[in-house]
């Protein structure tokens, strides 16, 4: 596409490098832009850059997180029985938003994927089994996700703690609230009969 | 939400306020941009500030440009009697895409709305004239789109020339080349069936 303007240009390539934004969608959000005061580029901007500069991983969990303890490593309120082993923080966050879960968290930054060159030593697991131990965990939760690397990830998991007498359980699986049964997919189908719940 | 972190609240909700970007996408769009190298966002903030610092809009056409002549105005070897009326740069870059066009544009910047309290004064009318003159303009198409306000302000503008010999016309009104009739809206479609083009 001609733009008409190398400023123009260089922006739309920039923000079309985004996740799911196309070059059409980066031209109207330059657009929009332009059309605003400068203070709101400038906020955007401002706003990149603290993310990019400031941002950290909390030590026990490995959260990104604003400070080396993240609000949840330091929130006291919360069950110190339970733990919930996730892939990344974006994942934490979708469980925090269902208000499900009272516990702590751990966030793997992955999963054991052999076929993308991804071994245990990659991912955050230095400092899980001294955590399980001192805060006294009895439940671990995996809320990993449903593809064969999480499943992989799981049963490491498992063997890694396999002499403490802890419950390890996964997020069920199913077909999701609200679906129409013919047009869920059949491997989920299949799942939710085999591990269907009793109702009463 | 909770996101655990105010570094990627403030992020998200800048990017949640750009056109088509909702809060999910935004943390998407943040977490992507965590796991790229620092230079990424540098690179990013840097179009962005440079794009909402720099831009000017061509004496000439209006356009936005990033010289007081945009590269359209300048390039000679366009048709010199043909002129095409568009609302905004987005348009006219959405015509140069097509190839289909090779005379030069002239940028309203909105059209006439009387309910929104936009009168010719506010747009890009003091020098069409005066270029319709200069240049020896023989034909003006109308590019602007199809709606009340759009239709306004193409009267206007045969108003406005009216005592020249210039012949205006409007890009045609029709059904979108590959859709499916029986979609197409009806207002479309009847007006496709009035304004039918011989086939032989």
């Amino acid at each position: 596409m001609a733009y008409t303007s190398k400023l123009i240009e260089g922006a739309v390539e920039e923000i079309a490098k985004l996740p799911g934004i196309g070059k059409k969608s980066a031209l109207r959000v330059v657009m929009h832009l332009l059309k605003q005061e400068k203070s709101a580029t400038e906020q955007l901007t401002f706003a990149l850059k603290e993310l990019r500069e400031k941002i950290m991983y909390c030590k026990h969990c490995h959260t990104i997180s604003d400070e080396s303890e993240c609000t949840i490593c330091r929130d006291n309120s919360r069950d110190e029985r339970l733990l919930c082993i996730v892939e990344q923080t974006q994942d934490l966050i979708a469980i925090e938003a269902t208000s499900q879960f009272r516990g702590y968290y751990h966030v793997l930054g992955g999963v054991i994927d052999p076929l993308q060159d991804v071994g245990p030593d990659a991912l955050n697991f230095s400092n899980l089994v001294e955590r399980v131990d001192v805060m006294g965990i009895t439940e671990i939760i995996m809320a990993l996700n449903p593809t064969m690397q999480g499943d992989t990830t799981a049963h490491y998991i498992v063997h890694l703690l396999e002499d403490r007498n802890i419950k390890v359980s996964a997020i069920s699986r199913g077909v999701s609230v609200g679906s129409e049964l013919e047009y869920v997919d059949e491997v989920t189908l299949g799942r939710s009969i085999l591990s269907r719940t009793p109702l009463y």
